[in-house]
C-alpha cells in the first residue's frame, strides 16, 4: 500500500496478492478461479451443454419410474398408460423449450424466473418466484441424491439398509467441496454429462437392436414391493397424478436461462441452439426409457430402479456396460445436486441485493455468510433425506410445484413483456423497471407462445397441487407462502431502519459535553492496569467499580489499588448474594440516571484475550454480558481493552 | 443506593429488593428461598432421612433384579443364588455406614469424596474422585429415570414402546424445575420418601403375613423375555458378576456425609444416627426383597420390574396397594435423579473454585453458568436414556464404578487422616493442608475401619470394572481419565494466567502518548455520525475508512461525507473482489506497523441496536469480526458506539 493519508480524501487500491493456499482440493479439483477471471473464461455449446444439462438429463432416471409407482395402483395392466402420458410431457417440454428460447433472447445477461417476474411483473410475483425456487433447490439436493441412491442400491442391493446415510454422507461430501467453492470447471463437469449421455444411448441402441431381432426378452425377477394386493379402478385422478409424477421430467429446462453469460458469444445463439440440443436429447431419453421399461415388463419399486431393470435386461447383470450405466445415472444425479448447491447462493445474493434476505448474502466474497447458505441447504436437504427415508416416490410430492410456479410466472412475465414491447412505436423505447424495452415485430406470437407456456405450466402446477395434495405438496403449498412472509418481515425491518438512519431533516449532532469512564474491576493485574491506562487518555473522569463477594479478597483489591491504581476513584459494591453483575448494573443504571444530555458513559472493561481460542469458555465474557444488558441505554459505549496472554514464554516455567 | 461518589473509596451494600416473581411454580413449591436465609434452616433427623435418602433408598427398585438378569443366564435354578449375595452385599453396607460415621464425625462441615480427598491425599486424588463423581451423577439421573419409567411400564404395559421418550420427558420435567432453582424444602423431599418407605414396609409385612399362613403363592404369568434358551454352566464370574450388579444397592450411601450442615445441631451426632437409621432401612428393604421375590418365583425382565411381580403377587393386580407401592417407587426414584441435579452444581462450583473447572461455576449467583450445568447434565443423561433406550440393564454395567471409586479415594483419605492424627503428641495440633489435626485417641482402630472400608469398595470397584468391562464399564475407564485429563488442562490455563496478570516485576504501565481513531464507514447516515461525535471527544486523530464495492456507491458517499464528515480526513479503499474486510484490515495493518511505542489505535464501530433481537441476523456484525480477526493485536481497541433503531415512532409511516 502507498499512503498519502494526510490529503482530505485518499483512494486506495486493494490488491488482494495472498496466493491461495496449497491444499488436497487444489490437487483434486485445481486452483480456485477468481471472480475476476471468471469472467473471461466463456464456454462453447458443448461444453455448456454439459455444464447445464446435468440437471435436466438427471431427471430421466426418475420420471419414468414415478409415473409407473401411480399406474401400478391400478395394476400392471395399467402401465401401458405411461408410453401415452411421456408424449403429453414431450409436448410440455416442446412448449417450455420454445417458450425459454425466446427468454434466452430477451435477456441475453440471464433470464431466471426471479428477474424476469421482478422486471416485468413486480415484487410479490417476484419475491413468489424466489422463495418457489429456493424451495426447489433443496428439493433437487434430496431427489437427486436419494435418487442416486436407489441406482447404487439397485446394483448392490445389500446396501439397501443403509441406503439414507450413504445419501446424507453423499451430501456432506458435496456439501464440503462447495464450501471451498468449486467454480464451474466446464471440462470436470462435462465428464459426467457425455459419459451418461453415451451410456444412455448405447443402452437404448441395443435395446433398439435386440427389440427388432426379437430378442429383447423381459425383465427376470423383477422387484414385486409395489405390487398392490387389490387393483384400484383407472380414475381420471389416478391418470392426472401419474401425469404429475411424469412431469419432474421437465424440471431443469430453465438451468441455461439463468446461465447465458457464461456462453461465448454470440450469447444468446449459443445458449439457445444449447437448449434445442438439450432438449431433444432429454425428449428422446424419456421416450426410449418409457417404451422399452414397457416393453421389458418393468415393475416400479423402491428396491431396484427402473433404469437397472431395463439395463440389466439389455445388456445382462453381469455386464461391464450394466455398471457403466448405472455410474454414470449416479453420477449425473450428484452433478445435479451440485448444480443446485451452485444456484441457492446465487438467488439468494439478487433477492438479499433487493433487501429480503439478509444483506450480507448479497456480498459473494464474504466466505462466511456464503458458507452458511450452503450448510443451511445441506442441512435442510439431509433431514428432509432423514425423514423421507431416501424414498424418491415419497420426496416426488413435494418437489415439483416450486418448479412449475417459477416456471409459470417466469413465462407470465415475459408475455408482459412482449404485450408492453407491442405498445411501444416502432424506433421509440420505453424505460421500464431496470430495463429499456423496444418494438419487437413478432410481438403477438411471442406474446401468445409465452403465455400458452404459463398457462400449461400453471396447469401442471394446479394438477399437481392437487393430485398430490394429501402425500405431502401441502408441505410446500404452506412453506412458500411462510418464506414469502419472512421475505417481508426482513424487508420492512431494513425499511425501518433506512428511515432511522436518514439524514433527512437532521442536523449536525451536537457535541458531546462530557464523558465519563467506569472500570468494571474483577482483580487489579496486568489486565485491569492496561485498561485504566487506556481510560486515562480518553477522560479524567474515571471511576473503577469492583462488586466485592469475598472480603478478605476485596481487602486484597483495596491495598493493591491504593499502589498501583494511580489515585483514581474506586467503588466497592458489595453483594451478600454472591451475583456479580446485577449490582455493576445496578449501579451504572445510577450513574446513567444521573447523566445529563450530550454526557456520554464508557465503560472500559479489560478482557483478556487467551492464545488458544479454546480456553475462552474459562473466562466470564463480562463485555458481552454489559453490552447485551445495556442494549437500549443511548449514550452507553462499551470499549474491551485487550490483554493478550502469552504462552509460549512461560511455558516452560509453568507447573 | 445512595452514593457519596467523590470519596477515593466508595463502599456500597447491593440490595437486591426484587421480589420473586409470581409463577405457576411459586404455587407449586412456593417461594425459592434466598442463600442467606437458607443457611438458618436447619433439618431434623426425620426430615433429614427424607432429604438424603432418596438416592440409596430408589436403588432398591433395581438392584435386586439386576443380579437376577446376571444370573438368569445359568437358568431359573441359579436364581436362588441371589439370596446369597444379598447377605454380601449387606455386610458391604455395613462396613460403609461405619466408615462414613466416622467421616461424618471428622468432618462436621461436609465431607464429600472431594474435600476428603482433597485434604488428605492431595491434587490429583481428589480431582479423580471430582471427575468419577460428575460421571456418576450424571448416571444416577439415566439410571434412575429409568428405572422409575420401567415401573411405570410394569403396570401399564402399553407404555412399553414409548418408554424412552417418557423417561426423556422426565429429564426435562426435573431439569425445567431445578433452571428456577428448586430448594432443598424438607417437607417436599418428606412425602416421597415416607410415602415409599411406608408402601414397601406394608408391601414386605403382608408378604410375610402371607408366608406364615402359607398363601403368598408364585408370580401369575411371569415376564419370560429374559429366559435365555440354553442356560450357561454357573461360574465364578457369573457370580462376580451378579454381585457387582448387586452392589449399585449401596450408592447413595455417601449422601449424609455431603449435608451434615442442613442437620441441627448436635450436628455429627444427628447426621451419623440419621445414616444408622439410613443404613438398616435399606438393609431390611433389599433383604426383604430378595427373599420375597425368590420365594414368588419372580423373573428378571425388561417389560415387567421385580417389584412390580413382587408387589402385584402379594397384594393383587387390581388392589390399590399395588398402584400405590408402584407410584411411590417411581415417585422416589425420580427424587434421587434430583438430588444429582442439585449435587452436580454444588460439586462443580468446589471444582472450579480451585481452578480445574470454568471459574464461572463457582459463582452459584450467576444465573446463567449455573443453568448451562443443569442444562448439560440434562443433555448427557437424555443420550445416555436414548442411546442404552432407557434399559436399567444395559445402563447399569456404566454406572457403579464412579461411585466406588469416589468411596474408595474417601476412605483411603480418612485411614491417611487417622495416621497422621496418630502421629501427633497429645494436646498438639497439626496445620494440615486446610484443616488443623488434634490428637485422636483411637486412631489405630479408626484407621483400620476406614482402611477397610477403602480396601473392600476397592475390590468392588475393580470385580466389577473387570466383569462388566465388555459390557460398558470401558466408556467409564476410558471417560474418568478423559475427563481429569480436562480437569489439568484448564488448571494449566489458569496458572498461565494467573503469572501472565501478576504485578510481580511490573512496574506502572507507560502513558499512551498517541491516540489514533479509524472509524469503517459503510455508509453515512445516523448511525455513523453517532459514531464520529464519539470518537471527537476521544481524540483530534481520526480517519474514516471506506471500503468500495460499488463506483456509484462511493460517489455518493463520498459527497455525503464532505457535507456531514465535520472535515475528518476520509480513506477510500477500493475493493474489486467485492470483499469487505480484507481491504479494512490491511488497512488496519498498514497503521498498526507504523504504530509508535505507547501509541493506540481504536477503531470505532458504528453498530445498530434493533428494537427486536431476532432482526440482528440481519446486520454484519462488523465490530465482532474485526475482534475476532485483530484479537491478537496489542494496542489495537475495538469500540461499538451503539446507534437505536426505533420501530415505534415511525411504525405507522412505514410501507
Amino acid at each position: 500500500m502507498n499512503l498519502e493519508e494526510d490529503t482530505g480524501t485518499t483512494v486506495l487500491r486493494h490488491t488482494d496478492d495472498t496466493k491461495p493456499p496449497f491444499s488436497w482440493r487444489s490437487l483434486l479439483f485445481g486452483t480456485p478461479i477468481a471472480t475476476s477471471d471468471a469472467a473471461h473464461q466463456t464456454i462453447g455449446k458443448a461444453v455448456g451443454l454439459a455444464v447445464f444439462a446435468s440437471d435436466a438429463l438427471s431427471s430421466t432416471a426418475y420420471a419414468t419410474q414415478e409415473m409407473m409407482v401411480i399406474l401400478i395402483l391400478a395394476g400392471t395392466a395399467a402401465l401401458g398408460i405411461s408410453s401415452y402420458l411421456i408424449f403429453a410431457i414431450i409436448i410440455l417440454l416442446a412448449i417450455l423449450t420454445i417458450s425459454y428460447e425466446q427468454t434466452i433472447h430477451a435477456y441475453p445477461s440471464g433470464g431466471g424466473a426471479y428477474i424476469v417476474a421482478h422486471d416485468n411483473l413486480g415484487e410479490l410475483p417476484a419475491q413468489t418466484a424466489g422463495a418457489a425456487l429456493l424451495t426447489d433447490y433443496i428439493l433437487t439436493v434430496a431427489v437427486s441424491i436419494s435418487s442416486g441412491v436407489a441406482q447404487i442400491v439397485s446394483a448392490w442391493p445389500q446396501l439397501y439398509e443403509y441406503r439414507v446415510w450413504i445419501a446424507v454422507a453423499c451430501v456432506i461430501f458435496i456439501m464440503t467441496i462447495n464450501l471451498r467453492g468449486v467454480k464451474e470447471s466446464g471440462i470436470i463437469f462435462a465428464i459426467p454429462t457425455y459419459f451418461f449421455l453415451a451410456m444412455t444411448l448405447i443402452t437404448l441402441l441395443v435395446a433398439i437392436y435386440k427389440y427388432f431381432m426379437g430378442t429383447l426378452g423381459v425383465v427376470q425377477d423383477p422387484p414385486m414391493d409395489m405390487m398392490p394386493v387389490v387393483a384400484q379402478p383407472i380414475t381420471l385422478f389416478l391418470i392426472l397424478k401419474a401425469l404429475a409424477s411424469g412431469t419432474t421430467a421437465v424440471t431443469g429446462v430453465e438451468a441455461i436461462s439463468n446461465g447465458i453469460t457464461a456462453f461465448k458469444e454470440p450469447r444468446s445463439r449459443n445458449a439457445g441452439i444449447t437448449l434445442i440440443w438439450m432438449s431433444v436429447i432429454l425428449g428422446s431419453f424419456l421416450l426410449g426409457i418409457t417404451f422399452f421399461a414397457h416393453l421389458t415388463a418393468a415393475m416400479p419399486s423402491e428396491e431396484e430402479t427402473v433404469i437397472s431393470q431395463l439395463a440389466r435386461t439389455v445388456t445382462g447383470r453381469e455386464s461391464f456396460l450394466y455398471l457403466a450405466q448405472i455410474f454414470a445415472t449416479t453420477l449425473i444425479l450428484i452433478m445435479a445436486a451440485n448444480t443446485a448447491f451452485a444456484d441457492f447462493p446465487r438467488l439468494s445474493a439478487l433477492i438479499a441485493a433487493d433487501g429480503f434476505l439478509p444483506r450480507q448474502l448479497a456480498f459473494r466474497g464474504d466466505r462466511l455468510v456464503f458458507s452458511r447458505g450452503i450448510i443451511s441447504l445441506s442441512v435442510i436437504a439431509s433431514l428432509l433425506i432423514i425423514i423421507f427415508q431416501a424414498s424418491v416416490t415419497r420426496l416426488i410430492p413435494l418437489y415439483a410445484i416450486g418448479v412449475f410456479l417459477s416456471f409459470t410466472l417466469s413465462q407470465a412475465g415475459m408475455a408482459r413483456r412482449w404485450f408492453r414491447c407491442g405498445k411501444i412505436k416502432p424506433g421509440e423505447t420505453l424505460e421500464g423497471k431496470g430495463k429499456t424495452l423496444h418494438f419487437e415485430k413478432n410481438w403477438k406470437l411471442k406474446m401468445v407462445i409465452n403465455a400458452a407456456g404459463a398457462v400449461f405450466t400453471l396447469v401442471v402446477m394446479v394438477i399437481f397441487a392437487m393430485t398430490k395434495f394429501q402425500d405431502g405438496a401441502w408441505v410446500v403449498v404452506i412453506l412458500i407462502p411462510a418464506i414469502i412472509g419472512c421475505f417481508y418481515l426482513i424487508h420492512r425491518h431494513y425499511k425501518i431502519v433506512a428511515r432511522n438512519l436518514s439524514l433527512e431533516h437532521y442536523g449536525a449532532p451536537p457535541r458531546v459535553v462530557r464523558h465519563r469512564v467506569i472500570i468494571p474491576l474483577a482483580g487489579v493485574h496486568r489486565g485491569s492496569l492496561a485498561a485504566l491506562r487506556y481510560a486515562r487518555k480518553l477522560t479524567d473522569d474515571i471511576t473503577a467499580v469492583h462488586v466485592s463477594i469475598d472480603p478478605v479478597e476485596t481487602e486484597r483489591l483495596y491495598h493493591k489499588w491504593e499502589h498501583y491504581g494511580d489515585g483514581v476513584r474506586l467503588v466497592i459494591l458489595e453483594s451478600p448474594y454472591r451475583v456479580l453483575m446485577n449490582p455493576l448494573l445496578d449501579y451504572i443504571d445510577h450513574m446513567y440516571a444521573q447523566c445529563q444530555s450530550n454526557e456520554v458513559i464508557t465503560i472500559v472493561v479489560p478482557q483478556f484475550i487467551p492464545e488458544h481460542s479454546w480456553t475462552g469458555f474459562l473466562h466470564t465474557r463480562t463485555a458481552d454480558n454489559l453490552r447485551r444488558a445495556l442494549l437500549h441505554h443511548k449514550e452507553i459505549v462499551i470499549t474491551e481493552v485487550p490483554y493478550q496472554i502469552e504462552q509460549k514464554s512461560d511455558a516452560g516455567k509453568v507447573r
